[in-house]
């Protein structure tokens, strides 16, 4: 079962609401004499931090992370290293201002889980959406780190957004190094600058916008997941359909391949330069059957725009009444921007359960 | 871990090779005391059996499915029910003629499964792909039907094909009476009469075709489902993607969302005329923060065209010489048409599991 | 969740009832390329296998297996393999006579599990004791014969029975050898003769009795298992209580250990004749921390009687109607005999999958 | 997989070292609207904390519980109630002294897990043990006392000390209320006074004892548990084995059901003064087939001497350099004394598991 789980060998468990004091995740199954230290972790939280630019929500938090258990440092051991027990991260919560929120206390916000929380649980924790909160994802992003060190420097895994709203990148101007560039982790300059006044325009409306974002993992080698519940890509769908606002997942060529016809969807295979096979095209995004090919993974996951809007919208409270709503905390006028690091972490945290998965496989 | 199991309350495990004796499936946490014969499974596997038109595989299947355990009849019982225990069903293969396929013993066919497996296992059934063919999909069915009788008459799991290669079904034609009297499962006839033309000219071609099935499920209340890792729509992204050749997913307004505005993707409530809550649009697809809205759920997958084609394609042999190969079998044109009662069963072993998840918490 | 299912990485889940058409089990997990052909597992069915002594149940089951999946025979490959797919076992139950069981429909039989599946279920296959029954161990056998091929010759495991009723061997007399020259499973051959005294006589009393396994598994590296809750010693505990009539298990000193001092609890260490470590006692049964030491595992479990015995004993009605039965059917009069392989296949089962867990972590 | 959880909707994950910042847990699956604060909590602990007489460690823990998540306080509700989200707790170490444990640092400790966590991870935290402390079972406490909430209170759990090395209590003297009066959780108050001298001498030699610890669980309804590896006594057994120090387990009769026969062994069965189904006794300890009867649960589980001893041992360095060891810093000199809240915990632990499951087939 996993409520609150991800993960089978390379497992992690995420805790925390939004408002509370702290969040936070338990990593199991890390593989012992790992280097690790909060070193490792924070840069990757830094990626994900809010308030970095006016596009994102102006929430100041410094999302210091504190590595609690699993990890010892020895002379005998070159620094720091993981011990195989549970690792324990922590990030506090120092930015809360719950007073934001006490108006929509009895109301159930559209679009949000407010009103599903309230049928599951009969009790919500109406902070900041408490659990619901994106805030959560922070912790993924931790433990995507610890993950990234199991995977090791031969897998490289990237993130970009390639549309907001409805505008696309242009895809001729692909640069990853231009992703750390702008404040949007877009691979396309022009189209980046685009979208910042895009985002202006938006949030001055007090509206939000959706957005795609695009992985592209290198390096992971033919052969990971499994047939036939076990699939890398139904795990990778599963890790990014997770991630909150999600409403669609594309592995290869998604939602086109419904187009295409049989001798155009089969990359075919040949020699490379090396004397290893490999293939002409990737339709199928790096995996078939379920395994790895050895190609570029290659995933989008498109976001619905938030919720959290000035625009009053339709609803109704607690007690049946209707009202209209409309949100004034700080949030994110395009939540897809800050999913970027996060769908990178999922990805880490799927393939490291996959490459030990695939180990024991060996044993 | 779940290789070949699905599901956690309601769990089912599925075994079996294209070209084997027989495959089927364990299914396990069936409550008591439900009616089930076999003739309560016979239907579902008949929509999805083989041969049934010009436009599906010609191999002659009868998919007569036998219950071997977890059923008891007694003259204080009306019928035969449910034990509880794990119910085993089977399914003989009858028509596998293996020589078809001896040609592709040492030649990986593109787009197929072959190369990985033999980079992951080492070995590989090649008759008829084996575990990786959608042979194994009949198990799903069979244990899909077990599931509808969990969940009961008050939910409704419906599915069409609304794509094949790259024509639509006219939306305003939609009539799900239709889906039964064409060949495609297509709820707009119109656009049925010319699939039939297209199938036939790409059948003729030796080639083949991709689709995209779209699945409504009426009567799921709210509350199904849970934050974080165990979202109703991250457990139906990963059961879709299961299905072989499926390359994408989406929930409610799914790659759409990317463009919405917050305004337009967030479903606005009111009071419907019974009193209760309703909502005005179902952009979220029936699912709010990984809960169940009460709304119909919403879900698309998109099918990539099968890889057995008579169309050479390049390739390599598994001793690394470059080839050419086309599959002279007997195949789906479009392998979506048949992964209609599949997506169906699928989505009622989701949402049986679901059921019994959110009883546990009213413990 | 586990109701019919065992084991993380290396997994089995079975099915079937004692007077359905057959029983079986699907091993998921197994890895590939290990040779496998039903002449592998059919030795260990026949040493559970019914009806081969007075001692034990009269009925005649020949136990044929069947492997339906999860194999492949190539003539690339030496001779029939695992392919890495889910094998799935069937065993035909042939010499069922289920009106045998006609009188005990409506009565709970004292120590058998009637008055709980009903409490359950409420609903119950009363053949046989249906899933209930120890029928089912046949399954679990056959899947630790596909344990023992993953552990390898260089692990083995054996188990013998150490007490009869209130009458235990002499350990002076301990011979492996002798195991299979008797009727129970006993190293003490002379024991073994005061045995089938005791059993006619208790046979002819109707009654039944209980009695003592011992288990022995040499070759285990150390370094199995893991802590907390992944304990090795935890997991075969599990093993252990899961089987019919198991009342309680011990782990190297047992039960005895309450009474030690520490200086004699602790196995001291020192250099082996190899330069490797030794333990010079085994009080820990090969255990410490939940990690093998490379000792011997040594495990014991106590079985209880068979509740099935021709004295008449008091009990309800499922009307509570206060009644006495007894039962006629054909039984074991000492379970534990034939529970013997049972628990050397739930120990391979076991150590299957902490090695392929084990393997993981060294990924 | 389960390295450092238990349960499965139930379900707690528990992490942190002896000598680490702070141990805890996070427990998921919690049903919603359960009034929890950490005064639920603290108690249990409090029961459990080192330091309290001369016959435990002299190490001064506070062990102060802080609740960091899944609870919430509302105007609406009736105090601080659990919101269905995971609970995290944490606790901090207070009273470390790492020095006291720097010489054995390369040194394997007979009967301690240093030599086997060295052989699994190559790497050790041997301050105080590290994770193989068993300090944390502090953790498994404070997730037991949720537990307790979510069994309420129509079930009782209880758990005695009933033996300190080869003294055991008088059977005829049990008295639940003494538990509480004296330093032993011993029903029996004069054996008490006999184990206070035993101990004494005990630790002036610089040795310690094991000892046996009863469990005895009141009210849990007919039908929890299920066959036939979700048996609720191979759950007890796995819970009560995983304990640190356990090395034997045993249900109702335990080890002595090998010497019974069949008729004194199953319980007889009558109707009860309430006109409902009663036993006439409980060799079955409350369980049949896997499911309970309705009964008292009867657990007793023998906990090992602490292999922390002054006594001067022959063993190994991490070298292989032969030395000998003893242990100079603070221990329990009868690790069983503070097992006895652990094993009421993990009882707890596995009913609340059970619960929810049986209440998941009832949907």
């Amino acid at each position: 079962m996993s409520h609150n789980s991800f993960g089978h060998l390379f497992r992690f468990t995420t805790w925390g609401e939004s408002h509370g004091p702290a969040l936070g995740c338990v990593v199991d199954g890390c593989p012992a004499g790992l280097g690790l230290t909060e070193a490792d972790i924070q840069p990757w939280l830094d990626k994900r931090r809010p308030g970095q630019s006016r596009h994102v929500t102006q929430r100041r938090e410094p999302d210091q992370v504190r590595i609690l258990s699993g990890v010892f440092e020895d002379d005998r051991t070159d620094g720091q290293v993981t011990t195989g027990a549970p690792i324990s991260l922590m990030i506090e919560n120092v930015d809360q201002r719950s007073k934001d929120y006490s108006d929509i206390r009895d109301t159930w916000r559209p679009g949000h889980a407010d009103y599903t929380y309230d049928a599951k649980y009969g009790v919500r924790d109406y902070r900041g959406g408490g659990r619901s909160s994106a805030r959560e994802t922070a912790a993924r992003v931790a433990a995507g780190a610890i993950a990234r060190k199991v995977l090791g420097d031969s897998i490289q895994i990237r993130a970009a957004l390639v549309q907001v709203g409805p505008r696309k990148i242009n895809r001729d101007n692909w640069n990853w190094d231009a992703v750390h560039d702008n404040d949007f982790f877009c691979p396309d300059a022009e189209t980046a600058e685009l979208w910042a006044s895009d985002m202006d325009a938006i949030r001055k409306a007090g509206s939000s916008v959706g957005g795609l974002i695009e992985l592209v993992v290198s390096g992971v080698p033919a052969g990971w997941g499994a047939p036939v519940y076990g699939k890398l890509d139904a795990d990778l769908a599963s890790a990014m359909m997770s991630i909150n606002a999600a409403k669609a997942v594309e592995i290869g060529a998604g939602m086109d391949a419904a187009a295409l016809r049989g001798e155009d969807a089969a990359d075919e295979m040949e020699l490379g330069p090396d004397g290893q096979p490999q293939f002409r095209s990737n339709h199928n995004g790096g995996v078939l059957g379920g395994i790895s090919t050895g190609q570029d993974l290659v995933i989008r996951l498109a976001i619905k725009p938030t919720s959290s809007i000035r625009i009053e919208r339709q609803t109704l409270t607690k007690a049946l009444a209707p009202t209209t709503v409309s949100t004034k905390g700080r949030h994110d006028p395009c939540v897809a921007i800050r999913g970027v690091p996060v769908a990178e972490a999922m990805a880490a945290l799927v393939l490291a359960d996959h490459k030990l998965r695939d180990a024991a496989l060996k044993a």
